[in-house]
């Protein structure tokens, strides 16, 4: 299960905390939810995601990234502009998008 | 299911990102999660929490406080040292703990 968490650098590095309740409409969610999924990471300055979704349908998906300019480009991938459009559209009741710097870190390691 | 947001100010704030593994060992877990959440809502400068567990056990967990010195200062808390300590050694395979500046946020609003 290690491989769920994000494998990041030391501090400082950003994070986009993307918490969502998603509608009942699946039309393709869990394709796209994949394929930006696969995009992202060969984005300059991807750092790695870490996603968790519970039975209520609230999700929270963090990806981090190592600048500021890093996260706004991947925001206006085009790709990814079409599938923003289509959660704020028909995936997503609701969310929230949050951009933070992060400033510490520290782990418990596996095993 | 729109509860399950944290209703954050205009940033900044300080949002820790609280990503783990949960072992098999359930020895009191619900009721200490549960309690710890009571507690931290008392606690000065808490402005909210937001929470996913997926049936894989991956779980993420971002409260969100008003300055570095309210996440001290619970961090610190003696009910909360001795949740952190079973949660190190029995609740938790692994996890990842991030301290992180939320500088800007947007949103859709349910509804």
């Amino acid at each position: 299960m290690s491989a769920a968490f994000a494998h990041t650098p030391e501090p400082p590095y950003y994070a986009v905390i993307f918490t969502s309740q998603r509608t009942e409409t699946d039309a393709g969610y869990g394709d796209m939810a994949d394929r930006m999924m696969q995009l992202a990471v060969d984005q300059p300055g991807y750092l790695g995601v870490e996603s968790a979704r519970g039975a209520d349908g609230l999700g929270i998906t963090v990806s981090y990234w190592r600048t500021l300019e890093d996260i706004a480009a991947w925001k206006a991938h085009t790709e990814h502009l079409e599938a923003q459009r289509l959660g704020h559209r028909q995936w997503y009741a609701a969310f929230e998008l949050r951009v933070a710097k992060v400033e510490s870190a520290r782990r418990k390691a596996p095993g």
